[in-house]
């Protein structure tokens, strides 16, 4: 017995679409047969439903109930199908096949939307192929020039173009879209959250706040090439000590000031065992709620590589996405009582957000908050409640 | 004026020799074009002198005075003249040159020689070329099986069966050479010191005690994939914090126990700015005088290494080499008041050491202290001191 009948259905005709046998996870990478595979799935429940399904100038998948224009916007939820290498399973697909059970159990209701209700998917989301996260949003809204993707190349040398054209889409075509962003009036998105902050909370549905605001940054730690077994300890220049200080001071900074910041990738020279370094780079990426905490933070790190006699150089910085206060405000009222949660990840929702569409997100509890890993999990009655929620938020936008 | 033209003529004809253009630092490997012609210099130093030349089995070359047997054993006096990639003027070469130069100084002295004395450049002793270092000594001595050298290839593929045979030396020939090791009475190296204990004593020339006993590990320390933006903090599996805490700890460790530690090379992955990494792999290099204090800093490491769910494993460990302790003090002797140090490099002396052959070994003062790399330096005058040293050590071992 479930209360879910469709969203389980769904469930288990995806699962197998791109799962590797030998470590459970996903390559559902863009513009690949498996790909091919989860966009005619999708169009398969369009048609089920008898929705107008419509591709965009980027690919991206749009499955309409009734008609879009720029003088009846419509409501628009959905997600992602593709994933990272190895990735889970609900990152994406829980806001796509969500978004079909919505629609079913306001169809099952008698709803009547006084609005149009459109079901999205968004095209290469991970950037897994071809190195670009969003880019289907991003192309649809000009924050990716079509004459770079079309150039941008996979790990084997195709361009992104050749992987558009194979698929069927002509990559010439590619680029903003007007039209299509003119036919959204808002933007809800679930997804399965990638951390635990909903588990803390012991709740099943959180609204989201913000995108936090993110950045990296390259550290350069200079030493001296030295013989290992020779150079006294305190003739010493060797840079590893400064890098193993900042790493525990971004660690421990970060604890203080309420963010996040990680240092997974180094650059070690010469990485030999009886050497010690002349130089070592290493990677810094840090984000939180509060940018002015998440600057402080990289302040200490600034400091403390200058006095190691290094430098610490900013590679990017995304000041926070903030998601329509109305809608959300909305939104929070009919989920009475529903958390608010800001993350640390970048979204389709976030893309269009900048691009001054009214956008929201959902977020669905994940027991171990790990993400982009075959571990990636949500509990099948949280992902109901999920289902129960975005109905009922449709229900409110489109009623 | 200087009271050592032969040693200063010597130096300035080895100096332009494999040296590059670009950084001043020397490329010069084994069974190479270059290595041709330190060889050939050698070669040419050995016939200016009448001295008699031979190769033994792995293409060593020996120039002796006299005619060594093994009822009348000879003392031998030299080191290598190849060097590591963009290695400096110094480590070998010194020792090679100031031998030569102790043989001019003698001669000009009228000295006799009651025993044969021979000067030797020994093969390959840096390993750059085939990995193996003292290559040459470990072969005659058995060390190094044939076989095994022969299979050895550089990073072009090209075996040192091969290099052997581009350059006249016929592979199949290499093997022990008992005969070359019976003609060996006893063996004084001198070296430019790669570290900066005379530096510290203010005195030019030490005598060594023994090359440290060292050790290779290697460290896995595992952790969790996941999300460098959504994951908290407290939800993290990090393992670079285990990571930087070795470091630290090696260091402290090493300082406290009078040891050296180094952990120069590291492999973490998946190495991406935005993930938290699954495992990193790091190694560690120790080394010191005493060899239950450098097992004592592996311990601490160890523990600390468990304390985090991974663990440590011995890749390689060599007890303590000393020198003959006879030799030395005789040596000590004549050089009275000089200083006694034990080095952590290996050496051909120390292949020698533990195939029985009685060796001593001398080292220069290295002002910076600095080895295997273009900056390493020893003032003139050091050097001049140090053939003066090895004159004397000279005239007491043959005198």
């Amino acid at each position: 017995m479930t209360d879910q009948p469709s969203f389980d259905r769904m469930w288990d005709e995806l699962t197998p679409i791109g799962r590797s046998a030998a470590t459970g996870g996903y390559q559902r990478f863009a513009w690949t047969r498996t790909d091919h595979d989860l966009r005619e799935w999708f169009a398969a429940q369009a048609a089920d439903r008898g929705l107008s399904l419509t591709l965009d100038r980027a690919g991206n998948q749009w499955a309409w109930w009734g008609e879009p224009s720029s003088h009846q916007r419509g409501l628009v939820i959905g997600s992602h199908l593709d994933s990272v290498p190895d990735g889970g399973a609900f990152d994406g697909p829980l806001g796509v096949v969500s978004a079909f059970a919505a629609v079913d159990a306001l169809r099952q209701q008698g709803f009547q939307p006084r609005r149009p209700i459109g079901v999205v998917n968004f095209g290469d989301e991970e950037g897994a192929r071809f190195g670009i996260a969003c880019a289907g949003s991003r192309l649809i809204t000009g924050a990716l020039p079509a004459d770079r993707a079309r150039a941008l190349s996979d790990a084997e040398g195709t361009s992104m173009a050749a992987a558009m054209r194979a698929s069927g889409l002509d990559p010439d075509g590619v680029g903003p879209d007007s039209e299509t962003l003119d036919r959204i009036g808002c933007f809800v998105e679930l997804h399965v959250e990638q951390g635990r902050g909903l588990v803390e909370l012991d709740r099943p549905v959180a609204v989201g706040s913000q995108i936090w605001p993110h950045g990296r940054w390259r550290i350069e730690l200079p030493g001296e090439a030295n013989h290992a077994g020779t150079t006294r300890l305190a003739d010493r220049r060797d840079p590893t000590l400064a890098y193993a200080r900042l790493i525990l001071a971004a660690r421990e900074a970060a604890e203080r000031r309420d963010s996040v910041a990680t240092m997974g990738k180094v650059s070690v020279f010469p990485n030999g065992v009886n050497a010690i370094p002349s130089h070592v780079t290493a990677w810094l990426d840090a984000r939180g709620p509060d940018a002015e905490q998440v600057l402080a933070v990289v302040a200490e790190l600034d400091a403390l590589a200058s006095g190691a006699g290094g430098s610490l150089l900013q590679e990017s910085w995304t000041e926070a996405t903030g998601f329509d206060r109305d809608l959300s405000d909305r939104i929070s009222a009919v989920l009475a009582g529903a958390p608010v949660l800001g993350t640390g990840a970048g979204h389709d929702a976030g893309i269009l957000a900048n691009a001054g569409v009214a956008t929201a997100m959902l977020f669905v509890r994940n027991p171990t908050g790990i993400s982009h890993s075959p571990a990636e999990h949500a509990e099948l009655e949280d992902c109901h409640a999920g289902v129960r929620a975005l109905t009922s938020v449709v229900a409110e936008l489109a009623g």
